[in-house]
């Protein structure tokens, strides 16, 4: 049969099995569920299938989410080499399934490397180092059996209040369509990977507009302006696509404009499709399909909904029973529709065999155990902390700590656990000595939905007892993984009102300042915080937001100097969630009036992060003043380290148009560089500026470039540069 | 001349005037320019011209803003006589000057009667007040030489924020759009006054999206789907001119997504001109012609910024020295333009023939004195008051309080004033005494930016004392004039970040709480307040914003049951900030998942007010179960009054479109009716439903009337109601 010949091209393949197959068989390639209905290990490893599952694979199936994601590496390829050797066997046509798992900080299962998550990564400014995280990831995923991966996620999340903010890059359209195009390029192995069978595909989500949802409260409705959604939503996804060949788009939750996102053709066809070329699946968000009947209400009954999703473009239906598998009933009563499904059995067809699964359907089990948790990958997740921890505030160089002038260190807090005290044992001298005390909690994890813990006076006074005991107090705050998570239905909350600090936070961190002694903050949290107390009051703080499984590690490495911090905020922290919407490059005119009682600007400004090197940002120069639509100016500026310790630095272009035909950002990322510097070194760092990098979209809804002054600020973040001019002469 | 022949029609006698004019004399009919720029009257009264108006006023002018702005009424209509006639006898044409003011709450200048704020007057759910109100703004201007009024808002206001909330009608496009209705209604004498020379001209203001400034911060950009832009902040404006036929409409300080309102010629000629048929003039607001250049940054140029407010249809520009004053030139450069001018002139020109100006500039003297701040006028202002309070809470029916058992009353807090004592001793029996203590100011008024006082212990303690020695307390709290208000440029401030009630105000709520007495709190305020603190310890709490002249008095009758409350709040009181934005119209998506650690839903529902009546709803009754796209149904609902109290009740109706083609609101308000029931007596409450209410705009961008299931709600509040449905069969 044509379709099993590998010296075909794809689309002779898929052209030649399609026809054979019946309309049960293609509804089942735009299919996922879940190995939770019925794929187990029993207690010999060996593969269980319940009946449901049984019935089900009779017919194939697109793909299962997650099988053997709780068993070990080695296990779970066992497991999936077996699962998918019965799916072949036992659908008419051989087709494989795609075993589909996620990351947020490494593959989503038992015993793979934990890394920093997204936003944590961001923070390093360091594409190369994402592209080799997903090189991990797509290589460990692959090793234990999986295809696909719906991450990473290229949303712009901008709301600290959104609980899911930590799964993405952060607040900058520049910044975020880096690291996704490196993501998606490090996990499908620069495309090689995928046909190689040594990485992944990736899904990238959620199109579109998932990070605007409003009061940041997940499943809630997205206002945004095409022009917004165009200019500074639409760039990750887009480049997902163009640059780094997804195989995948997952479709948002949200509703855009009132449209619903799952039942959006001009969206998932005419953005995706028609603008962008993309040919890889739509896959539609947990039971999303369905959802637009009885959640967003824009379907009449179950059928319209699926109707509707299939008229989107969406080709896979993720998890719903009650919603795709209603196509092959719609298609006897309307048999005009199969050529739609048709559109979408391609496309998954199409992918399986990029992913070579016809010929190549499992794993080689003997590569496993190496191939997992490698020493370079677990080193690779301490580097990347390194290369992220954000030094908010160091007055008078409390930082590095001297260990020659220390005796006894308290590490104190709610983020302080059972690893904290040993990794900072490992770093210090002979002669030294950790007390780790937690205290108090913030949240109590035998609710459902948790609940704030009150912290007893006697249990403060106990901590700063401890603090008064030693030389210097290291406090461990920020949130727990209940204060910001993924609010799913029904109970599960993850969205916050506030951003303050919870609970006695804040009290600690004043009892414990009018010791008098040093005080150093790590902060460790999944959303922005407006830590307003602990700035005032720390002496310094450093920013890890949500750390590998070094991490405590890789802080008490930072705090002792072994290495300078390097990391940049990738979001606003704002001093009030008042102030939101809150990023600083939104429009000029927003920066124009500050509010009453409150002091202007933002508690630190995106791309903010100071080292224990001494950057001087000097000599910033253009290559000419003038530009053209055909030509390119280089900027150049020069960064000195006077400091005493070699140091990275992320050296930031921003550009901001001076006057335009629409009201412009107040300035935007266009460039941004990691060097190191030795000890009194200097490095003449080189950006391009193009005719490309000035364009938005204007009046008329079509790019365009605008004649006129623009002004390139090249500096250690979005609030302290050197700048130049230049104009634009069309 | 033809032109000053009152029996042609106002189109042939422009028509004859406008080919005689110079260009100059054209643009003058295009600026309006402020009185503070040497128009006053000297100490006999009589009017003193600058050099620089003289110089002006030679080719005449469009209008001249707030002359004799801080004169009494009679002196203020004396001096605009004498500077018409000047006006008229000096310029080429004798073309008389439109004298233009404001209202917030009554005509903006010295001497006439002052209201409580539209938003105030908004929670009296009574169109029919709002009529009243502004006839009496209208006839209380025009006496004084006003012609056209920069007002009313027709802005939708839901970010509490924003410092001029309290300057609109609140958050509900219906409920909105049936004030600034009748206020129009109401200042134009029902159109007729216009020409009869009894009222004044309105300006609808501002056009479009004023009220959605990001973060509630004024200048700020604004982003919303065009969707929302049509459906719920369109209709007050479209209805102003369709149903009230306002003479103006003044355009928008911001931008809507990414364009300049003020060159935006979608919104200024194709919505306004080519949609709705609009005929009166626009008018910029205060610069923002010119500040498209300098401001907005849309414009290279002034005379481009010029160009651009021509080009979208702005007809006036009020008060740049720097913007329109650079047409005459520019026609020179592009006679082309003139025919832009014309048209706006026309536009002018007919305005002040609408208004009967030619015939008769001049007010009627004798007629001030009675016509100003009448007897009827006052009463009305109280009347207003009375029916804007809103009872928000009353446990155990705390209010009203029963004279026979109190003799002394303590009146505590910031916004106790010096006619707050002498209001409530008006309505005392004998033997009862009051004590009044502001005890704490909220700001400091010496600085220009105003700032947070701090209040000693010993202050609060004394106001504790007062409250210990009396029977009752009442406290005073809110929002001073400098919490809220217009930030305007270059130190004014006006717009905030937090919402709580400020000072010292919760500490003191809680400390006489703590006494054990009845303790009832009045709130006048000027933007939305989270009073968490205040609807958790108080006993009772009445609601007035921004009242009257006679608020106090208003306030002391409620309390003591002269008569009932019978306000509604026209906006949802958040928990928190953090809420917003929340408003209980929007989409149930955004209802769907609350926030950790924050009880769901509002404070204070939409629509919520409490009464001395206790009103039963029952019988909700449909005339039919389905509606067709040309017939229209009755609702019909019973309400009883089961207290002891004759007592006024808003009935509302609420419509939820249960399933749409787009994702729709939880419920929209669709009207409303005041009644009086006296004790024990019950009343049917009628209202029809009509297809046109049911219309919203669908995915193809137009009006859709959509098939379907629809509830209905006869409520007290948004909140809580009887319900029927129906269906909508097409």
């Amino acid at each position: 049969m044509a379709y099993k010949d590998a010296s075909l091209t794809i689309e002779e393949r898929v052209a030649d099995l399609l026809p054979r197959m019946s309309i049960d068989e293609k509804v089942a390639q735009m299919r996922i569920f879940h190995a939770n209905i019925g794929i187990e290990a029993n207690d010999k490893g060996k593969l269980q299938l319940s009946e449901r599952v049984i019935e089900k694979l009779k017919i194939g199936i697109a793909g299962i989410k997650n099988p053997g994601e709780h068993l070990s590496p080695l296990a779970a390829a066992k497991l999936n080499n077996e699962l998918q050797e019965y799916i072949i066997k036992n659908n008419r046509w051989g087709i494989p399934a795609l075993f589909v798992t996620e990351s947020y900080n490494g593959v989503d299962a038992e015993g793979c490397t934990r890394f920093g998550r997204p936003i944590t990564s961001a923070a390093s400014f360091n594409p190369e180092l994402v592209n080799r995280i997903w090189d991990v990831v797509g290589r460990e995923a692959r090793l234990r059996g999986m295809h696909m991966c719906h991450s990473p996620e290229a949303d712009i999340v901008r709301d600290p209040r959104f609980g899911r903010m930590s799964e993405a890059f952060g607040e900058d359209t520049y910044l975020t369509t880096q690291m996704v195009v490196n993501a998606i390029k490090g996990v499908q192995g620069n495309y090689e990977g995928l046909g190689k069978g040594t990485h992944i595909g990736a899904v990238a989500k959620h199109f579109a507009g998932y990070g605007q949802v409003l009061g940041g409260s997940n499943f809630a409705a997205v206002e945004i302006s095409q022009r917004t959604l165009i200019d500074e939503i639409y760039p990750p996804f887009e480049a997902a696509i163009k640059d780094a060949k997804t195989l995948g788009i997952m479709a948002s939750h949200g509703d855009l404009n009132g449209i619903a996102s799952h039942g959006n053709p001009e969206l998932l066809t005419g953005v995706l499709r028609d603008q962008w070329n993309f040919d890889g699946y739509v896959v539609s968000d947990s039971n999303d399909i369905a959802r637009l009947y009885y959640f967003m209400k824009v379907a009449e009954t179950p059928e319209a909904a699926a109707l509707m999703g299939l008229v989107a473009g969406i080709d896979i239906d993720l998890y719903a029973e009650d919603s795709y598998a209603y196509l092959p009933e719609m298609v006897k009563k309307d048999p005009s529709i199969e050529k739609m499904i048709d559109r979408s059995v391609k496309r998954v067809l199409r992918t399986k065999m990029i992913l070579g699964l016809f010929e190549n359907p499992y794993v080689d089990i003997k590569k496993v155990k190496n191939g997992v948790r490698s020493e370079q990958a677990l080193n690779l997740a301490l580097e990347a902390d390194l290369e992220s921890i954000i030094l908010l505030k160091n007055d008078g160089n409390t930082l590095p700590l001297q260990k020659e002038s220390l005796k006894k260190i308290a590490l104190l807090g709610p983020l302080v656990n059972e690893g904290t005290q040993k990794a900072f044992e490992s770093v210090l001298n002979d002669g030294m000595s950790v007390t780790a005390l937690q205290g108090f909690k913030l949240t109590d994890e035998n609710n459902s939905v948790p609940k704030l813990v009150t912290t007893d006076a006697a249990v403060l006074d106990n901590m700063v007892q401890t603090a008064a005991d030693a030389d210097v107090a290291i406090l461990f705050l920020g949130g727990d993984e209940f204060t910001a998570k993924e609010a799913y239905f029904n109970n599960a909350l993850g969205d916050r009102a506030t951003i303050e600090p919870l609970g006695a936070q804040d009290e600690l961190v004043r009892k414990v300042k009018a010791l008098g002694k040093p005080l150093i903050v790590v902060l460790q949290h999944r959303r922005t915080l407006s830590i307003n107390t602990i700035a005032e009051k720390a002496d310094a703080i450093l920013d890890g937001w949500d750390l590998s499984e070094f991490g405590d590690t890789a802080v008490a490495k930072i705090v002792f100097g072994d290495v300078s911090p390097s990391g940049k905020l990738p979001v606003t922290v704002p001093r009030s969630i008042g102030q939101l919407p809150f990023h600083y490059s939104m429009k000029e005119i927003n920066k124009k009036k500050g509010y009453l009682f409150l002091e202007d600007g933002p508690l630190y400004p995106f791309g903010h992060g100071l080292s224990y090197g001494d950057f001087e940002y000097s000599d910033v120069q253009l290559s000419k003043n003038s530009l053209t639509p055909t030509s390119e100016i280089q900027v150049n500026a020069t960064v000195t380290n006077n400091g005493k310790m070699t140091a990275k630095e992320v050296v930031q272009l921003y550009i901001k148009d001076e006057i335009g035909s629409v009201t412009r950002p107040d300035k935007e990322l266009k460039g941004f560089e990691k060097i190191e510097l030795a000890p009194g070194e200097s490095k003449s760092v080189t950006f391009r500026i193009t005719p490309e990098m000035l364009e938005f979209t204007g009046l008329a809804m079509e790019k365009v470039l605008e004649a006129g002054d623009y002004t390139v600020t090249v500096g250690t973040s979005s609030a302290v540069g050197v700048t130049a001019k230049f104009r634009l002469e069309k």
